[in-house]
């Protein structure tokens, strides 16, 4: 049975370590599942990412940004989300729309409606069927982000705290708007903790 | 008096030198001007660029192309042509918002409406004062074109002939539709007569 699940959160969320161990135990249990990431997972994804996560690229219009975004994930679920659907798999995906509407619509201020409006424009339809939202304070994702930065900060990473306690604000706003799609996963809590819930979160959703 | 103006035409039809020839006619009146290009004119467009004609992403989905675009015309807008245009230059554009109408509208099929939604969702509102059309034959055109490909041909002069000639018909309906706006300029004369012409056209928008 196919189904489609997207993993969201802050920068130091925690969200795409427990993507690769929800993928594993999924394996381990014989489920067919298929990881993957936004912006990326294609070539012309990944290129688009490089131009968005350069931190030279500081001119970038706003509404330039989620354009980017949108052209990334169409070629995204074209190229690999919907075939791996049909084929019947399990498909978890690091960052999706709500990633969108959290960072660009709400934290950027474009607004909730012109992203989805953006977004439609795109072609862009598909639905989640699960979002895990892995929350914890801003402060706390930037510590843990901030011992990954190994070769020079990206752009996203030196914006300022206000900015992600905005997209954090965002993201509880969404998942209080869609309680039946989010699950909202406490991520200050200890790795093994949450690791055990995401993966209940799934199995649940799955019937297994 | 600020004045935008558009050069479009298939693969090879002139037009960029033809925009280049007419900048330095301008510049030799006394006339401040703009010489700028699509996709391009800024870091971040030409980052978009490099996505796009990278002969290697020939999984490209029409509408990602399509996006792309929008997102480097959006770009190149907001940092280089509005603020020119603000100042009171004569901006002269190579290719904008008509061949996005002609080559992913028409000739890749898309639809010119569907184009000119994703357009504005995108938020782009600017139109030229005036666009020269450079029509001529596609086989010619990419004759020429031939003969400038050094280091191997971009993804867009690999494509059919058949292609080019649809994004010539597309063109030709667009200025149907517009003559008001529209100047179209056969191509496949002698240079120094096209130059010619292509300068007067201009001199006139400006009323000099």
């Amino acid at each position: 049975m196919s189904c489609f699940i997207t993993f969201e959160g802050i920068e130091g969320s925690g969200k795409s370590a427990h993507q690769f161990a929800a993928a594993k135990a999924l394996a381990d249990r014989g489920i067919d599942c298929l990881r993957t990431r936004e912006p990326g997972g294609t070539a012309i994804g990944d290129a688009i990412r490089g131009v968005l996560l350069d931190p030279a690229n500081t001119m970038m219009v706003p509404e330039v940004e989620l354009i980017l975004y949108l052209a990334s994930r169409r070629q995204h679920i074209d190229e690999v989300v919907a075939p791996a659907l049909a084929e019947g798999k399990v498909v978890l995906c690091d960052r999706f729309e709500d990633s969108s509407l959290a960072y660009q619509g709400h934290a950027r201020g474009l607004g909730i409606e012109r992203v989805i409006e953006m977004s439609r424009a795109a072609g862009i339809e598909l639905r989640p069927d699960l979002t895990i939202l892995f929350d914890l304070p801003a402060e706390s994702g930037l510590e843990r982000a901030k011992g990954r930065l190994l070769e020079g900060d990206t752009r996203f990473e030196l914006e300022e705290i206000e900015f992600h306690r905005r997209v954090r604000e965002g993201y509880l706003r969404l998942a209080h708007q869609e309680p039946e799609r989010f699950r909202v996963v406490n991520s200050s809590r200890e790795k093994e903790v949450v690791r055990e819930e995401v993966l209940a979160l799934i199995l649940e959703k799955l019937g297994r």
